[in-house]
Order: C-alpha cells, then structure tokens, then sequence
C-alpha cells in the first residue's frame, strides 16, 4: 500500500485519554481509536493486524476439527434465564426494546450454542461436536482503562464443544491447549499454562494462557522447572517458596490473560436439557468443554510486550506490513526506483508499505517506520547506491543488499 | 467436507415458526437457526454463504479503492446527540449501563465514522477517503417477520466516502454504482437500480439496488426500455401508465432492496464540524456519500429467487460448496472410489460436499443434495460404472463422465 493514501497519519503526541502502553503506541501509529473507554475502532493498519490473527485462529481451530458458525450477540432474555445467569451475571449488558421485551448481549455463548445443539442432537452417533466463532462480544465493565486489554466490546474467538464421555472431553481438551499454544506462538507471545479456577462451572482446574508483562493485571506462580504453574487466585504459594513438586523456588509473574479453556461438565447440559441417547438407550447430559481467546487483548499483548520507546515491534506473523519500503530524499530516480522495488515485492505477494510521500522529511519517515513497526525496513536513497539497506526491526545491523535477494530475504520471520 | 461430520442434518418438516419461504428453506436444510425473531445463527453451511458473499463485496470494495476499518457496535449517546439522531431515530437500541450511562447499539456509523475522520483530516490534501466495513448492525424492529429480509441483527457491508467537491463525490457515487452492479450480478442477483427518496439527507435521489421478487416488501415502477425506474413511495406513476421519457408502457415489480446508496452532502459534516482547508485556505465542511448492502438479505434474496419446491438453487460463486458428490449403494468399492474422487477434487482446491453416510438411503441423499442445493451433483453408484453421472442443480440432463473431465467441468460456474 501507498503511505500517501493511509489514514490516518502517525501522530507525535500521546494521546491525553490513555494511560495503557499499548493503546498510547496503537494510537499513535494509527491503528486504532477510541470511541468511549473499553470500546476502539480499528482504523486500516490496526484492521490488517487483527485480519492476521483471525486467520491464524481460524487455520488452528480448523486443524482441531472446529465447524466455523456465526452466533447472533442479541439474545432473548429466556435462553440466558434457563441457566439462571441473566440474574447472576453482572457485566451482561441488559435492556428492553420498544415492546418492552428483554434481551441481552451475549457476553459469551453457552446458552445459545446448547440451544442449537439440542435442537438436533439424539444420540451418541452424533457426537462429539466442535464450534467456533469468531465474533463481538459486549461486556459492562465498570472499570475499562487498559486499552485492549480490558474490553467493553470485544472480538472473540470461542469454541465449544460435545462429548458423549469424560475421557473424549479431556483427550479433546489436550488437543485443543496444543493449538492454543501454537496460536499465541504465531502471534508472537510465549505464554504459560497456568491452572486456575474452574468457576461455577467445575471443581476441576481450568487453565489460562498468561503472557507475562509488567502491564499485566493477573499473578502467576510457577516454578522455573516448569512442573507448578498457577493463578495466585488460587494458591497459597509465592515467590521464594518451594516448589510443592520439586522443591526448586519458586517465582512469580505479572501476566495479561490472552486465552482460557474450562472443562464445563454437564453444568449448561442438564439445566438446558440437552441430552443423548448411549450405546443402551439412556439418557445422558451432553458432556461439554469451551475454549477462549480475545483477540484485542492478543493485540493489546502484543503491543505491551513488544515495543521500544520509538513504537512496536509487530511479530512476523501479525504485523500488517512485512516491510516497509521508505524512499529517502528529493531526487526523481529515488522515487522512481522505490515505485518499481514496490511493485516488484507487491507482484509476489509481500505484504509491503511505501513510503511514497514527497513532502515528507527523512528524520519523519524512519519515526513513522518504527512506530508503525513493520519487521523489515528497507531504505532506497542516494547513499543505497543501486542497492537497498534493510534492516529489522527487531534490531541488528542494517545490510546493503541487491534487489534480486530482496524477496528472499523479507518473506522469512524476523525472530 | 465429509457429510457424516456436517452439522446439522436436514430435516424435512416445515419449521412452524417461519412464514417466509428464505427461512423455511434455510432452516430446512441447515443453513441457520432461529434465536428469536429477526435474530439468526449462521451455522457451518449458511456461514460459508455468508463468507462468499463478504468475499465478492470485499474485493469490488478493494477495486474502488475503499480501505477496511472496524468500528464498534456500542456507541455513547453523545456521538448521535451531535446530530439528533439519538431522539430522532425509532429503531435504535438505546439502553442504560451500570454506571446510568446512555448507549445505543449502531444501526448505522455515520456519527462514528465522521469522528474518526474528523480528528485526523484538514486539508483538502487529505481527501478524497474511502473506508468501509463488514460489521453487526441492529435495528429495533417492530416487525420481523421475513426470514432474512428484515433483521434485527445483521450483517452490512457500509461504505463512506469524504470528499473536497461535489464533482468528485459524484463521479464516486457512479463508481460505486457500478460496484454494487457487479457484486450483485456475482452473488446471483439481477438487480432494479431505482431512483428513491434522498430521505433527510439530500434533496437529490438516492438509488437502491432492487431484486425483483414476489416476496418483496417494495414496489418498483419501471419501463421495460429502462430509462425510468422510480420506487413506487416517490411517484404518482403506475404500471400501464406511459413512461415519461419514451412514451413506452410502464410495469411494476415488487422487490427486495439489497443494497442503496446515498449523497448525504454536508448534513454529517456541519452537524458534527468536519471540515477541511481548500486550496484557497477557506474551511468548508467535507461532502461524503454513503453505501450499504445488507449480507444476510443477499443471502436471504438468493434462497428467495433461486429454489424450487425441492430447495435452494446457490448461484455458483456464494454456494457453500461448488459440488455435492454422492456415494450410492451398500458396496464397498462405490466409497472406496468415490472416497478417492473426493479426496481428488479437495486437492484441486474445489469445494466438495461428499456425502459419506452409509446408513442413509438413496432417496434421502438425493433429498439432502437438492435442499442443500450445489450448483454441481455428482453420483456414484453401480449404475453410473467406472463413470461419474453429473447433474446440474439449477437444470438440465444428467452426463456420465470419465473421472478425468470432471475437475475441468465442475470448476466452471453454472449460469
């Protein structure tokens, strides 16, 4: 794409209504605004990125057997009252339409996609089932001051699924905390797996996937060797105290929760009445799991985690541009050369932004490619010669490179 | 995919709660399901519609240039009191959070995009700008009663653009129109392009894209040479009358209003101060149009117009899969060969439905292929040898052919 042709412009200053590292970079870059507190627009760069984590998700939960749908984010008082959560949930947004008739937005889909399976499920044959969405959800959250991180209205990524036992629903469970951890890793965030609470819904654990960051609002401790990894939500231990499997110290973590996955038994089932017939005839409750991410709070995490004081560092993967081609100085042929290297990277499907302003300074356009963030910069201008410098954003020298080995150089991951 | 695995089976009662005959064929064959009325899941089968329709818009929208954002659904009241609309507009949602503060649920962005752009443009310089997204609307409908056709949760694909003059605003709007043309003629849908009320926004016309149908809850007046195509809540004239540009007879159709495009002029801007500096330095408010297509009435227009009293007939581009192959028979080597056809098509990137059910008779496969309705069916069965018999949805013979032709047959969209 043509830098002339963006929108926004990057902007110098930090925005006076943010405190969160994330949303100041993010709204400094461009990528996205804010319309009220916990509720941002994500304008063309910011739109690109999450495009990017969509389709990892997407990609990941297909590999796992997951049937994309698209769930509605209005919901009739009735289905949320079967369960007994329209009284019981806080931060479900409530209210009446013009014939006074109440409805909810969904907060998240338990109700809804249990009504759509037993709709059509008798028997065991019919089993296990596996949905997903990815779709808005809305939630009224009293305090919402974190950026992304901490949404009133939020896009995400849920999957459920249906067991006729136990032992499918964990063997699932397993496969599904794989792909989790392939996802975050794709986007470029090393997580732990920490256990957690399993709510109202289980008396076993659920587990969360933390990004650790000193922005982040949830304790994680866990042991270095790896075999004791929880929520400080539910245990006594902390930092400095034995690992209770090991005996190695134990350390402690500030950390953004991007993911979770809850074992929800029969909870949702038996109070819906969503039931199959065994292998003998009987009646069960449907066994049933459900499987998170918030993919703002993915972008959010990303952009706590990976920046310097100058912008972001977009991971590989994620980033809304591979590269970003900057053409440095006044000279016709420089701007020339550029358009024709553009068009070039463009023909092979690299993902690149062009710096193709006249009127803008040089010192301007390496702030706006650090701030933007893409992973490789490349420089054509008079001191590039007939070559290109590029250089990553990640750090490292910058190298004068050929055009010929350009392509091949920019379509590998930058770490 | 494999059929076994698709969720949900088909079913052959009429739903008692549909009238419209898109919902009743839809329901039917697994393409969604009811939450309440106006208000609809997509599952697997319908979202993959949906998705072939976001896909078309998507590309004609990147051809003229529009870049994709994602705004939000919750709105504070503030952004529509800048331009009275949160009085004014009946079928808004507008509801209390926690902390007693006045939201409304968009059914339309003008206020929120203008916002976005008025903190970031000044110059004429700046303009023109093109921004469109593919995002949730919702409507306080009193009235939901038509299957898709009238939602109170849908899905839009809208369109805004900002312009310095009049002149470039219109030679966008004629783009745009040509756009929308081709989009629907993608998706299978002749379209009306009538002249209706500029509503409060213009004096001049505004055009709406009309699928003629009986179903429809519009009525078009129009002269068969087309030079006057008018809604029928804009003029005296009526079906026999003599057209008053040819003289020609005049006739009338109901339709269903797909998509419509607006000038809104200044009515945006001077209410909500965006404005820009021309090239002499004198401010003056931006001028912008804006274009909407309803996702989900595309796609409940096509089920509306392209069934038969067996099913849908998918137009080729947006159907869930281009062919749907069955195997016929209790013998092994029928699945065997066909599971082998299957696994052939998959790998040429065609998408293929293959129904795979042993248990399932003849009759009630064939059942299954209409209702579902791929543009392409393909038999294997003792009678059809070591040929594929091949039958077109919408029509005509049945052709036997050699496994061989088949890739380069069924890859051509069917008219």
């Amino acid at each position: 794409m043509l830098q002339s042709k963006l929108f926004p412009s990057t902007q110098k200053e930090t925005p006076k209504d943010e405190v969160a590292a994330n949303a100041v970079l993010l709204v400094r870059g461009g990528f996205v605004q804010k319309l009220m507190a916990g509720v941002y627009s994500f304008l063309p760069l910011g739109f690109r990125a999450l495009k990017n984590i969509e389709n990892i998700i997407r990609e990941e939960m297909d590999a796992v057997g997951g049937q994309e749908l698209l769930m509605p984010a209005l919901h009739p008082k009735e289905i949320w009252a079967e369960t007994g959560r329209f009284e019981s949930m806080d931060d479900l947004y409530k209210f009446q339409d013009r014939q006074e008739k109440w409805l909810a937005l969904g907060s998240t889909h338990e109700e809804v996609v249990t009504d759509i399976v037993r709709r059509h499920i008798s028997s065991y044959k019919d089993l296990p089932l596996y949905f997903y969405q990815i779709q808005t959800k809305f939630r009224d959250e009293l305090r919402a001051k974190s950026g992304l991180l901490r949404g009133r209205e939020f896009l995400m990524k849920d999957l459920y699924s249906f067991h006729a036992d136990e032992e499918d629903r964990k063997a699932y469970y397993e496969k599904v905390k794989a792909a989790y951890l392939k996802i975050f890793n794709r986007c470029g965030l090393k997580t732990l797996v920490a256990e957690a609470s399993g709510g109202t819904f289980s008396k076993e654990y659920s587990h969360e996937f933390q990004a650790p960051t000193e922005a982040g609002e949830d304790l994680i401790v866990f042991c270095p060797a790896g075999d004791f990894n929880r929520n400080k939500e539910i245990t006594d231990k902390k930092a400095g105290d034995d690992c209770p499997v090991c005996g190695k110290t134990l350390e402690d973590a500030k950390t953004i929760e991007v993911g979770n996955i809850f074992a929800l038994g029969v909870k949702f089932s038996e109070a819906m009445g969503a039931g199959f017939l065994n292998e003998k005839g009987e009646k069960h409750p449907i066994i049933m799991g459900c499987y998170g991410i918030g993919l703002g709070r993915v972008l959010g995490a990303v952009a706590e985690i990976h920046r310097d004081e100058k912008g972001i560092i977009w991971p590989f993967e994620i980033a809304p541009f591979s590269a970003h081609l900057l053409a440095i100085g006044k000279n016709g042929e420089i701007f020339r050369r550029s358009g024709e290297i553009y068009r070039d990277l463009q023909k092979r499907g690299i993902k690149v932004l062009y710096d193709d302003r006249e009127d803008v300074s040089a010192g301007r356009k390496f702030a706006d490619a650090d701030l933007i963030g893409s992973p490789y910069r490349l420089v054509v201008s008079e001191k590039t010669g007939d070559k290109i410098e590029v250089k990553k954003r990640s750090g490292g020298e910058a190298a004068l490179l050929n055009s010929e080995k350009l392509p091949e150089i920019i379509a590998r991951p930058t770490a």
